[in-house]
């Protein structure tokens, strides 16, 4: 059994699973692993590195692979999406900023543009712009995120949607890490999930194996949103209402809510943090992780997280289930 | 067709539906509406009121209702709970507080026992204080919460229950609206849904008129979590973890962030908030209510919510889902 929607249909996937482009974690060898399993891969562009990007397309190989950015940053440098679109990309997600001009040049190519939000304020914004796909995503989720849970945004956005651009297809984001997430997401209105943290804890992801152990470990009150981690990174978020989720580690609980002792000591810590993160120490520096952390026990390969996540939704939907087909 | 859960068993009710019991707003005539529906109406005791408490359960007349307490708030006067134990009470909630020795006198009682946590780690005390019910409750809810998301606790706590307890029932609370999320929550392992602002916006509700019509009016983004409220009301919660989510209305945004200002002003804000809150006035007073907002439009009858979210589940599901039942 598996599952048809429309996002399936739009994309001309199997499964209605894409890969969270998180950024240097979801490399070319695992978006091609989650592509060839029947979803999307979605490269993490990330703060843009024209050398990184071009290493993971090519370790992508021949699948057809996305890739995704974070907005207000590329938007310093936007000849990274034409080094990107040149590659003819399975769609181009944005998240996070304002999203023309880059939407007009990617629609302009005849790139699927995905656009994830976290608001009905940005969802406005995304439809404005034509996403042909919007994700909807929670504050559970790993990374940067917004104010609004996954369980409300997602109805919302599917009435808005309904309402206002019935053909933009709508992804839940931000706490899906089993079949019953990608189930619960297709009840609450969504056309299919996108995928971080489970997926970083994969064979194929690009996590330091402490990264991994860390989500292994972690239960889901393991995680705090702290601007600490952006601050020793000198990542300069425009708007403050993205704040980055982590594992709420030695790091983290030594400078939360003491961001600005951080920035007098920056030098030393930059260093340190860096030195850390490179020794795949997951204590010392930052894990990018969600709150669905709490249900995830292993680090198998990509495919089988599909595949496992897929058979699950199609069990607990059951057989008769419009979606389900065989 | 309706649906046969655990917690339908448990509870002996026909609807896997409670009534959340938000303080002073769910009174005895939308306990009762509720548990008439087929649901199970939970009279909100709230910081307690032995008076209020009193006319609630005359105003629930025949109805088997329950109630609820905020626990830490209830133990400064544990009488209040051996008033609403010899009404022999369908059941007790207790949120937010150390449930013993409440929990312990609850069950010497009979009395089934519901205990409300938001994180594992109240997950974990309420199991070992012997819950008969446990409401995982995320921070999209109204009024006061945690930290974690809807979407991953439920899936979590179902795992942790599904091992250390399997008795135990599992009820999803903060943002459930209709049948979406009725639906959403069985698939991520509750047993059935605990529903505050949408039963806030009925007609049964002891909210003011202007409260429901803020509902009504208010988009998803339209909350936010302020101690403003919780300030101004002089109500001094012990752990900073519950943070109450409200309008972010022009009380809020004024004041939010500024608590300190609004200390050095109580004795008229203090005055000024609850002549507003008398009159209805949902600007200049505090509107506890969740996200959950963005996708209610009317305010009708409690016992047609019950049924259009438990027929909308129904449809969602299937009729060859294990819980449907004709």
């Amino acid at each position: 059994m598996r599952l048809k929607t429309r996002l399936t249909e739009k994309l001309r996937i199997k499964h209605p699973v894409l890969l969270a482009p998180m950024g240097v974690m979801a490399g070319g060898k695992l978006a091609a692993a989650v592509s060839d399993a029947g979803g999307l891969g979605i490269i993490g562009g990330g703060y843009g590195d024209a050398d990184w990007l071009e290493r993971q397309f090519a370790a992508a190989g021949n699948a057809r692979v996305g890739c995704g950015f974070i907005t207000w940053s590329m938007a310093r440098d936007p000849t990274l999406l034409d080094q990107v679109l040149a590659k003819r990309p399975a769609a181009l997600m944005l998240s996070f900023g304002e999203v023309e001009p880059h939407a007009s040049r990617i629609k302009a190519q005849g790139v699927p543009l995905i656009c994830q939000v976290q608001g009905m304020k940005y969802l406005r914004e995304a439809v404005e712009a034509g996403a042909d796909i919007i994700v909807a995503e929670g504050c559970e989720a790993g990374g940067h995120s917004g104010l609004r849970g996954l369980f409300t945004l997602v109805p919302e956005a599917a009435d808005y949607l309904s309402k206002h651009s019935p053909d933009t297809v709508l992804v839940a984001a931000g706490g899906v890490g089993d079949g019953r997430g990608l189930a619960a997401a297709l009840m609450l209105g969504a056309d299919g999930v996108l995928v971080g943290t489970r997926l970083l804890a994969s064979r194929e992801s690009e996590a330091p194996e402490g990264f991994r152990q860390a989500i292994i470990s972690a239960d889901g009150d393991a995680t705090v949103k702290s601007n600490s981690v952006d601050v020793v990174r000198k990542r300069y978020w425009p708007n403050p209402e993205f704040v980055v989720r982590v594992l709420n580690n030695s790091f983290v609980s030594k400078w939360h809510g003491c961001e600005r002792d951080l920035e007098a000591a920056i030098d030393v810590e930059h260093e340190r943090f860096w030195t850390a993160f490179a020794a795949g120490d997951a204590d010392h520096s930052g894990v990018l992780m969600g709150e669905v952390s709490g249900i995830i026990h292993d680090a198998p390969p990509a495919a089988q997280i599909v595949e496992d996540m897929v058979a699950q939704a199609c069990r607990l939907l059951g057989s008769h289930s419009g979606c389900v087909v065989r």
